[in-house]
């Protein structure tokens, strides 16, 4: 099977031309301009359209248990719906129960896509028991080894959320010292829990308990501090380190100093914290706040310009979702007069790419270049997915969308393809969306028609962090 | 006329695959596996080598008066010299004389390159007197605007050589602002020249005349110093800015910290700051430290892991050569007694690929696709020379280097290219050098044996700064 | 002559206590609890005053000719004035004309205070020109030396007003070089007077004339910029260095880094920039503006609290007044359409204690003892005066203020003792008042009723800075 | 009792001037130039000397059990020992059991000091249980309102040594919020305790049990890190706090860095890390390492520079020894051939003004002022002695030491006072010492000799951290 597109924009982290490009099969066969057509099965005309690679979502939460529920999207419809939005590969978050084993969390993981996805997923492990509930506390660090063999090449520590998810210093640096051994990368949720326990329980007992009150209970100083404090522990192990979901100037700072002293210390940010606020929260009436309840929260709205700054100096490397979506009338509903019950997470699997694409390019934010880089390129190469995925390039893989850059759409809940009942984004209007996905070769998406199947996305095996992949 | 490249290792900024090359004419018509060599005229086997974009030397001194006498290298000498060493543009830095019009400097180096160029190149215009010698103090600054219509689309300014280059931060301040308009770049050498001078004029009052000298009467601080003031006048501007050699750690943190702020501020450094220091020249005997002498001046060693930190954290973005050969036996001796007139220069235009391959990627500092950015893809988009130039892409113009990672050789006056008497590197052992060189489509270099000609390169008429070109 | 001061609270920059203090002659002879009363000629009741030494205010230009016109204190009106606010001691700036001798300025300086002056006064010296006139580009350098002898052991430079009083860098560097060896300290206006003066030619030619412009044409990071040079030029000299009236943020953040790193950069701020702001500026009515036309100009209000902050953190030692006074009537005026031509200066030499303790000490920012320190204690010893001047110490001289801390009082123009038509406080409630002012044991204001004599005021030979003086 | 002391170069944290001071049973009545002496009970001549403050030591560790040992300095050979050297008043560390109530620790400590102390001392009171072995998690925080009330207004935290005295990010955040209330000041022992034991576990798995493994296993990020955070957290709670035992440039900076921002962070350094290193420890051979094993460890030598830079700039605010001395032959011989097990600390109670005369005073890296302040005058501000302790002033405490600034002497186990079979300094020279030490009046030490007595040192029940004390 040979499909050629003709005469599209071509656009990769770095170049920005017009050419063809043939699929033979599931890989680029060629770049060329005027490719000859005969031979080929289907041909693809992206006249006036940018060809790119598909993006990597390498932060996601399908089918999660949080608070008693589980996220509303699984692997089919979450998988699905950001292959609309132009995502053609995922790392989502495997959890080791605490007591349980490393394996058995990527086990349960594997079962939840099996059969369901629709496009390629990674797997990420999140990690909260080092003793795996046996008498050896290290118990897990050579489990950790284990799946890297097995393509799970980087993990996930909290540093909030205590007695819950949340391990201490002494477990974060021992896991930062096996990755610099075995060549994985951790990811950071970085807030310093034990403080914040304290602020939202005083909230709580001062009957503080609408949705405004989770943000304002998370203080920025609790994620600059924490996000220090991951850098500085790693610097000790000598290991890579990687901030999942940045929101605040301070904790931006942090970073950028870090990397100035020639620190190894990567982040990522989410749309919602580029282009949502802290006073876009506090106008939402009732109980509509719980929509925007996720962690990190909302900043005050001055933060967003810092973070795009950080994106454009590369402080910030990637834009990832944080994917975590939790059905407003049944499941947001569970923390109405306790915001702490409320479960945390919102969607946006679907928009990431629209939404750059209009705040970023459109907006002259960033170039179209840097837009693919953030979603794509360098997400592959921070977790190995590279050069399967992540670019235009002849043997990579044909994960490739093509962009209609004129297309304007809304955003709605009416219209997305995410299983929950809103979206943080309604009605925003936005010019520039996909217009036919690719995976693998295959046509998943055409002309917003879904061409793609539950089940054909494949479990991908990543290779180790790419050490000094810059 | 069509070559094809077969099997070559291609790398560009972002990527690196195993794929053939085809040239049509003096450009990139197609890149895929096993293109059809059928009505091919030429092809080359690259297997086991890099196929790069040709390097891009946004900094070169060529037939340049300097001191009573003129650098060793012409436009001819200087761009086949570039060429055996992989580069193939360069920037050369036109000059308007004191009281002199913009446009009479550019006329002057037309007239050097015509007739000799043997690579495309382009030219950067150093203004010295915004009066053109008339009674209106600003009249150049319409020139400048002038010329960049003509391609000219980047200007340097010297905040040191006071009486002859420096110019004061008025002038500064008026070019600035003249960019933010007109959308060229300001290149600046900054060091603070009233300072130095000072100091040195001490140093020659104390006996203390040999090269070393040069060095020490020229402190980091004054660096520091000079690249922080830039960058306000900058920010004052509205402009962006790009510091050019880059030599010591306490400049480079000025760079950093505006960065950390969102200012669009750049720099380049030269391998010379990379890999020599002021250790290696307090140990070069009798008058021997005059090889060294340029400026700003060689640095303690520490400084050199602090640049290539700067490298690979985009605090630095392009490494240029900054070549500005004098012989040591006839003009670098003018200044022997007196290191204030040994002329300020050195070679390099040859070794700049070679240099940052075996130190920067044979040593793991950088990636093989960082190296290709910093010597080829940046400058290109820097300085307006892209998409023509910087990267192998369709529609590209086909200047594209063999470059065998394994071939070992070693550097010396003896073998070289350029037309000067000396190496600064005399003896190093190097892994990597440039096989084959084409030039728009033209083999010029093959297996070390001269293809091109003289007056075959063609003046670039280059774009102007691409603002958030990231 | 025997004094003895009952019963006050006595404040030093360090201590606060009760006790009493005998005066014997001009100086203090003694501290204690219920010193005996015999043999004494005047008893003062201090109970429920404070009991401090009198104020320092190292920066004054009083009758100082300044484009064309003259500050509207002269020596006796202007330190008679300072004496009914509590200060008894002041630094004023002699000028070397252009082309003018050192000592010159000097002598013109002495006498204009000659039989004029109602306290001791000191003298900091102006350099303009080091040739004076002569060929020796260099000849004033030993004319420093000689000052320093006679006692004028500081000097001023400027980094603005170009044509007029700005030096080059050279000839600061040359300068500090200078002090570093005889002892003295320099002072700095930093601020990029050549980027400024194109600034304000450009708002002149677009017709913005009005006193507004005056602030918009200075902008923070041209003080910044010239602060973080003068320091730059200080280190490589290996001199200290003081930088006058620093006005903003950017600017201080400066002197915070610089000091961070160990070097001996200080700093004063006045209560203009700590008290006013460009937001009231703004809303002055027609010339209205003209009133707070000085030089750096006020700055947006949220700089204040950082000033605060860095008089809390000793980032600024001093606070100084920059008493320049001019009539608004009939020489702010000479600016009506052209804001370049209002003089630049305003009137405050008698509010410095009363603002600072009003807006410092009750509003609980800096405590009474801070307030002692940055007023006289550190001023003192920053600029020779100390021991004589500066504090309540047995041997020193009886400058000594009681301080009634609830005396409440209005600000105006109708009734402070400075030569000028209005205030820039007009209309400001005050609780702290001096009561009664002693100078060398000599009361001079009583009450409210002046009780000094023009002339009585000496000339201080200064020591030179103390090095490190803490 | 009248004491006079005649012609004395009397020096505080600000003055010098030459004067006699009258003491009036235990308190200073009159400073004065030739005070009467009839009716003076005792006469001290004191000509050529210095008269000081007499020195406030703010951490001590007396009598207190470590690792299943006790410091061999109880509350009088400590405080006997103390006095020899100039000090004059203590603050030492009473510690909550875990498990155990605070009010039990206080009183633990009072009977220790019972009879016993020579000189005036206060308590802080290590917190390590909010608790208190109570179902109520939050028990402590009343009882720490509760000592406050009894003048024991400081508290001590440690984010080191995990399982004995380590307390939670939580507990940290509560307790700071709890003085923001109180008034009280948090010292906190700020190093990563989790991250350093898993290094220390993983040293002595590879057989590196010698004492100089106690110093590698602590790495200065470390303890930047806990400085950092601890910083972060008080500014979260509103509270200010105070850095005990800084020891490192990397600590250092993460002070400077939040002062610079305004923030209330205070921080101490001791003799030892001022004055021995790293380097050093290095030296010693065989077991004779286990002298200088205390928490922080030593550090690299180049730190030394920068602490006394941050004395100078007043990035530390005072130093005090963490006097915890155990005698090499019988206690530190505990962890011979396991470093963990080595007793924490060293002496230095003694010496603590002697070696910084010697090299800071002598040495003019700080002025005579400034070493009163740092040994004095901040110390007792700081926690709330003043103005009873700290300064030279009618009405304070006649806390006074006469010191001979000429006095030539060597430091030596031989000779000194403390109970401890060797000295850190053994064999140092220094020039300067106490003479004569008087205690509320009461010649203490004189000529070598002691006058003191056991148990005639009272408890000082200590005000509240003053707040914005400057």
């Amino acid at each position: 099977m040979k499909t050629l597109i003709q005469n599209g924009n071509i656009v990769t982290a770095v170049d920005n031309f017009t050419a063809d490009v043939l699929i033979d099969g599931s890989t680029i066969a060629a770049i060329g301009a005027h490719l000859p057509a005969q031979n080929v099965d289907k041909i693809i005309d992206a006249n006036g359209m940018l060809v790119i690679p598909g993006g990597i979502d390498n932060h996601t939460h399908l089918d999660m248990p949080f608070g008693g529920t589980t996220s509303a999207d699984d692997f089919e419809s979450g998988t699905r719906a950001a292959a609309f939005g132009g995502t053609t590969s995922i790392v989502d978050f495997a959890i080791q129960t605490r007591g349980g084993k490393v394996q058995d969390g990527l086990e349960a993981w594997w079962k939840k896509a099996d059969g369901k996805a629709c496009i390629d997923y990674g797997l990420h492990m999140i990690v909260t028991d080092l003793s795996e509930g046996s008498t050896d506390p290290d118990k897990a660090l050579a489990s950790m080894d284990s799946v890297v063999r097995e393509g799970v090449t980087s993990f996930k520590l909290f540093m909030a959320y205590p007695g819950v998810l949340m391990v201490d210093d002494g477990t974060i640096f021992k896991a930062l010292s096996q990755t610099a051994k075995n060549g994985a990368l951790i990811c950071m949720h970085a807030e310093n829990g034990n403080a914040i326990d304290v602020i939202v329980k005083r909230a709580i007992a001062e009957g503080k308990t609408a949705p405004i009150y989770h943000a304002l209970t998370r203080p920025t100083t609790a994620e600059g501090e924490a996000v220090h404090r991951a850098i500085a522990l790693a610097e000790m192990a000598g290991a890579p380190i990687y901030i999942v979901h940045l929101s605040s100037n301070e904790a931006l700072e942090k970073v950028a100093e870090a990397r100035d002293r020639g620190v190894m210390a990567y982040a990522e940010t989410c749309p919602q914290y580029l282009l949502l606020s802290l006073e876009d929260m506090e106008k939402m009436p009732d109980f509509e706040g719980a929509k925007v309840v996720f962690t990190p929260p909302l900043r005050e709205k001055w933060n967003q310009e810092k973070l795009w700054e950080g994106l454009r100096m590369n402080t910030l490397q990637v834009v990832s979702t944080d994917h975590c979506p939790f059905c407003f009338k049944e499941q947001k509903e569970l923390g109405r007069g306790d915001f702490t019950k409320i479960p945390n997470g919102g969607p946006g699997i679907e928009n990431r790419l629209q939404l750059l694409f209009e705040h970023g390019v459109n907006k002259k934010r960033i170039s179209v270049n840097r837009w693919v880089e953030i979603t794509s390129t360098t997400p592959a190469k921070m977790f190995g997915l590279y050069p399967r995925k992540g670019t235009i390039a002849v043997g990579s893989d044909a994960d490739i969308v093509i962009w209609d850059p004129n297309q304007e759409h809304v955003l709605s809940a009416k219209t997305h393809h995410m299983r929950v009942d809103y979206s943080m984004f309604e009605g925003w209007k936005i010019k520039g969306n996909a217009k036919i996905v690719l995976s693998r070769g295959e046509v998943i998406v055409d002309n917003g028609q879904w061409k793609g199947r539950a089940g054909r996305g494949e479990f991908i095996k990543r290779a180790t962090y790419a050490g000094a992949w810059k």
